[in-house]
């Protein structure tokens, strides 16, 4: 093999495909990432086994071929090297890399040893989504997946059709996030694991207005311009989510976004001793919020806060530590929060007409 | 007591004292910060019995006094609230912290356990500088203090007189550095622990054109304009470090710090397993610096970079990240670097006539 890139492209490259090489994996070859001439193009790829990661180079090819090497090496070295040409070229068992004043060899492995990529051979559903989208969707879902092996179906996030939408849904008992996506007329429903999701978020393309999302009975794959991110889809039932959604709430209100994050942060300082515990209660008369948290040890705080109310006075316990990531998420200057009483799961939306995104948060019973 | 205070200056004061306080504390109070009025001002002290740092914060003051309270959550607290004035008063055991619509309390200790803030009674010497140039004179010496607790002369930093000039100097064994800081006509010899110096460093003042420092023969106490940072002095008499420096060197060069930055980076990717071992090499006919480093496992790397030269040819095996470090703390856009063999000191200094710094690297026996 003997190649020409440009070190801007070949550096991105390595950049997105080489967090997936080596993680998790006990085989030394998935240490290393693969290098293949195809076309015009020379190709970039890594996998683990349960997710591959792919991209595509413009290269000048002067001789065909394939070879892999350690991934983190030839990526720090191509990210360090100088903006300009790079020939790279396999001799033997070395991969020799020129650019300007400097020469490296990489001690490399055969591509035989390498996994074959997988490919998607039947396509049972075919979803074509701005990136821009398909990025707010990760974010606002992946959070409220959880980190519990021995439940596997809820440490992904639910891909599925419900009455003619697309809708992403995770949760981890605690809290929930549901986001509907789109209109979509196909039937569809996948278990996508969060860390392929966390790979999606992070690949960084400039060419990337629309992907294309391609499902078979066990696989997902995200095309983007430069690449692909194929990954196994989660093996399992959804649990039906939808029952826990309340169809109405006693009390709630509504104000903005940033004030609230400033007083749950003020909560959060006095709430490490009860396991982030704060308590929210909303006067109706007054049109107050009132958030209080207890710490025995240190002291105590209370901040008010003039919002909008409806509904009854009311008061429940929350982990600030939920209330702040879903704050983070919600992707809106101001936001409603409805509850009924001290037991009932909150739910927190965008304070607009039929909000895209919801997200519910279980209290603590105090 | 019972203050006013703007939530800016109070927040800025917490944050440089704050990690003055616990850091290598076993006794609790020493955790706390004190508050003290002193006329119209708020004083706020820690101290871990080696530092004391002491920063004034204009005050209306209501009734005076002083408090102590856990450093870790009024800096946290304070720095979560928002623009503004802060009412703070001591009730018996508590210290309550009024903010706009936010209400707090912090349970606190009186200040008769706190330790006495120390004093100079008799002041041996006496330097006002500018605050950069003692910024830069840390930062240019402290990085080749040594880590070495067995021998604790070297974890300081040798600020001392010789021939008319304030010097500051520092050396681990490994790599010495020296800084003529400015001509003076008295005498100083004083080892300040790198500690104190990096307390210096991280203090952030609005109005510090010139620090006034003042030195006993146990202490030194810097004096910004809004507080002082003292501590003591490292008991013990600083090597002759003079002797190491080399008068002459057999071969030289100079050239732009950015560029060796890069191929001393490219080089340090290969030498991870040989302790960062990296081979310079001058050739004075073509005028060529060559860095070259052998991962034998991995694979090696070349570079080549046009030089000013000038003596004989010469090669040398030096730490990368001690190369590293230097050229970052160099400060001057092209360097001089001199050595005689490969196992006489290296030189590095600015490329200008009677440079003030000068960074001197022993080579690995190769």
């Amino acid at each position: 093999m003997e190649v020409q890139v440009t070190q801007e492209n070949l550096s991105r490259a390595l950049g997105n495909v080489g967090r997936v090489a080596g993680a998790r994996a006990n085989l030394e070859i998935l240490h290393n990432i693969l290098l293949r001439t195809e076309n015009n193009q020379l190709t970039v790829a890594a996998t683990n086994l349960e997710i591959a990661s792919t991209q595509r180079v413009g290269a000048k090819i002067i001789k065909p071929g394939s070879f892999t090497v350690p991934a983190k090496l030839i990526t720090e070295l191509i990210a360090t090297l100088g903006k300009g040409t790079i020939d790279l070229k396999v001799t033997n068992t070395t991969l020799l890399i020129k650019s300007g004043k400097n020469k490296a060899t990489i001690n490399g492995v055969s591509d035989e040893e390498f996994p074959e990529l997988p490919i998607i051979e039947k396509i049972e559903s075919e979803i074509e989504l701005p990136l821009q989208l398909i990025k707010d969707t990760i974010n606002q879902t992946i959070l409220t997946a959880s980190n519990d092996a021995t439940r596997p179906v809820l440490t992904g996030v639910y891909w599925h059709t419900h009455d003619g939408y697309l809708y992403a849904a995770a949760t981890d008992g605690y809290r929930l996030s549901q986001k509907r996506i789109t209109e979509h007329a196909g039937e569809l429903s996948a278990i996508i694991p969060t860390t392929t999701l966390q790979e999606v978020l992070r690949t960084h393309n400039d060419n990337d207005d629309t992907v294309q999302i391609v499902f078979d009975d066990t696989q997902v794959i995200f095309k983007l311009a430069d690449g692909e991110i194929t990954s196994r889809l989660i093996d399992g039932k959804f649990p039906d989510y939808r029952q826990l959604i309340p169809s109405s709430n006693e009390t709630s209100f509504t104000t903005k976004t940033d004030d609230v994050k400033q007083i749950v942060k003020l909560a959060s300082l006095f709430a490490r001793d009860s396991g982030g515990s704060i308590a929210l209660s909303v006067d109706t008369t007054t049109n107050q919020l009132t958030i209080r948290s207890i710490a025995s040890e240190y002291g105590e705080n209370t901040s008010d806060l003039d919002v909008q109310t409806s509904g009854t006075d009311g008061a429940v316990h929350l982990n600030s530590r939920y209330l702040n990531d879903a704050l983070a998420v919600l992707g809106s200057p101001s936001f409603r929060f409805g509850f009924s009483g001290t037991l009932s799961p909150c739910v927190m939306t965008a304070d607009i007409d039929e909000p895209e995104y919801m997200h519910i948060i279980m209290p603590i019973k105090s």
